[in-house]
């Protein structure tokens, strides 16, 4: 028997590893310091009421003969399936129930997603990145190529037309950077996809964050993107669901390769390899999209937009750069006097207490940038800025 | 871009949805009469009380700021994973939670295992089986050689030592026969293996069906196993998750392969391409393995126990050759007087209003058999069984 030999070219992702064994090391050492996390990556706010009730009301029908849920269709349940179109709707997309397939998270689908294609293709991935992209892609021996997000482009990387990609991924709002591409930026990219034959993966997980009207929140408000996109979100971070696990990928009808729809080679993937979301997950899921559900949700989304405001405001009273945090929830900021990230990393944390998440942990280009979350307690938020504006960098 | 080729090689699977098909025209030229169906292969009754209780109880916690829970171990709580050594414990089994590794269901971890190994080996599928072990292997582009269940070995092929296999798919207590290994059995595969270097994937979804208490209920009840297998279980039959979604995979510490453990590589498959699952349905799932969990869900066994017994009865008495029943939902039967599996199938649609399911849909060994299922209500399992009698086959 042969492993998969693709594996042991995986690098070891020990960025928050590393984060927590030096913050344990630091408390260890300092017990009584007040140490302050902005570097949290998971929300921190419960579920809404309306979920909660969803929930309940579905575990009391799972305890029921008469309205007990066995298998459910592998590709989720229409009220879901027909909530998302409604959602998409209101972002002026019109779906099908039949494109939109219901799945535990955006993450297992973006991996996962890859079985239908060859491993000959080439795969183009910005740098700096969600790990998970490159991953999934080693994993399957494909052979990755990198743009260049930096400060210059604003971590926006546009095409390059002399670089031949078979697929594409893209990620906005980004993470780590926060950054979001404009109409016409995503323009671009659906433009280059279509001529080259190209498979735009898009992932919007943080598009409930856009605040600026102008900014596109999903793929297929750009012309030609369905015939070119599949697009992934999820309720991680849009309603709180990084415990409850759901999340929804669209490939649209008009997505065919070869005569192929991607749609079937997708359901085919799913109906062999899953089962579905629990029902009960999916009734939650149902209530996000309910003119309660989208208030309530969109309550918690203010109050981490308020913090990442928080953090902007300090960061531009500082004159430092960055990018991110009015349409996301991350704040990517380059280390002030040009200090690498762990330099900046082990500064923070000796002089401010304060944790955040070194940028060259999510790419070669992330080198000298950082990341700071705004899932924290507001108070903490608060106190971690004012230990920041004390510093006094570069003075 | 190129899509996976291998994916045209996949049979569109026809079985269940020409079931529905051949049903739905019968009931519409038929109305007035009262089908029974024995064909369906999913759970009906509800969850239990002490389940849904430990559902409740979650939901609650995660609509409360100070219990709410977001991203969990990818491998899955350490309460749950403990609370499965604790069960295998009563199998005579040590496991360590590190062993453990919770997932959303025994068909998504066995599809997704295949990740961890090369797409060179040679892979043993026994004939009859549950599709997915071929449609999985198929779209790696695997090799894929077949044993033969038939009514001369019971339908639990052993091994044949010219056939060199690298990956051996076994499921005991079987779906579709109901045929369970026997530990010597078992302990020939186990052999087999470890003389071969091939790891076994044993599916163990039914266990809790077996009723006699020498046969093996997990394949880490043969010495040696835990070198050479890796053992898929489900609360979907144990519990009626089939819409609730929880499974388990065992990964021993000492199932190592070119210094590789096992473990370490689907540990790294899990946290790159999934992300747990959800804490509510972990809590459910904890509640199972209590005390009164293990009691009530006993109780749902044991109604269709009976099921499988009332149809074993007709069976004898008719004289019909069967497998399975005893220590399995599923009874697989010769078709009588040589008749085809689909022949019989209209037969006993057309003549006892009864519908089961077709053998040779499980593959080419299947042909001239038929599967009955005992997922259904008590009375409709005896009327069923009732017209089963008056149809006097063979006479």
């Amino acid at each position: 028997m042969n492993l998969n030999k693709n594996y042991s070219n995986l690098q070891d992702s020990y960025l928050f590893s590393e984060v927590s064994r030096k913050v344990r090391e630091f408390k260890e050492k300092n017990p009584s310091l007040d140490v302050v996390s902005l570097g949290i990556g998971d929300v921190t706010l419960p579920l809404c009421p309306v979920v909660t009730q969803a929930m309940h009301d579905a575990v009391t029908e799972m305890g029921n003969a008469d309205t007990f849920k066995g298998y459910g269709d592998y590709e989720g349940y229409d009220f879901l399936r027909n909530a998302v179109c409604g959602y998409y709707a209101g972002k002026g997309v019109t779906l099908g129930g039949d494109e939109v397939f219901i799945g535990d998270g955006a993450k297992s689908d973006i991996g996962n997603i890859l079985d239908i294609f060859s491993s000959d293709n080439t795969v183009l991935i910005p740098d700096p990145v969600y790990p998970v992209y490159v991953d999934t892609n080693i994993m399957a021996g494909r052979s990755v190529a990198y743009m260049s997000g930096n400060a210059e482009n604003g971590f926006l990387p546009l095409p390059d037309n002399s670089v031949k990609a078979d697929i594409i991924y893209l990620c906005s709002p980004n993470n780590p950077t926060g950054a979001v591409y404009s109409k016409e930026q995503l323009k671009s990219w659906v433009d280059y996809a279509l001529e080259n034959k190209a498979v735009i993966l898009f992932d919007s997980a943080y598009e409930a964050f856009v605040q600026d009207k102008e900014l596109p929140t999903s793929i297929f408000q750009i012309d030609g993107a369905k015939k070119c996109a599949i697009e992934f979100c999820s309720l991680s971070k849009t309603a709180g669901f990084t415990g409850t696990r759901c999340g929804y990928t669209i490939v649209p009808n008009e997505l065919v390769h070869d005569g192929q729809p991607l749609g079937r080679l997708w359901f085919r993937r799913q109906s062999t390899k899953f089962n579905g979301v629990s029902y009960v997950v999916q009734k939650g899921a149902e209530a996000v999209f309910t003119r309660d559900g989208l208030a309530q949700t969109m309550d918690s989304i203010k109050y981490y937009q308020e913090n990442a405001a928080i953090i902007a405001r300090a960061l531009s009273k500082l004159g430092i750069w960055y990018t991110g945090g009015h349409n996301a929830p991350y704040i990517w900021l380059k280390c002030p006097d040009g200090m690498p990230s762990w330099e900046f990393f082990d500064l923070l944390l000796e002089k401010a207490n304060v944790v955040g998440t070194p940028g060259s942990g999510f790419g070669a280009n992330g080198e000298g940038f950082f990341r700071l979350t705004a899932f924290g307690n507001k108070e903490n938020v608060i106190e971690a800025m004012r230990r920041l504006e004390e510093m006094r960098f570069g003075t």
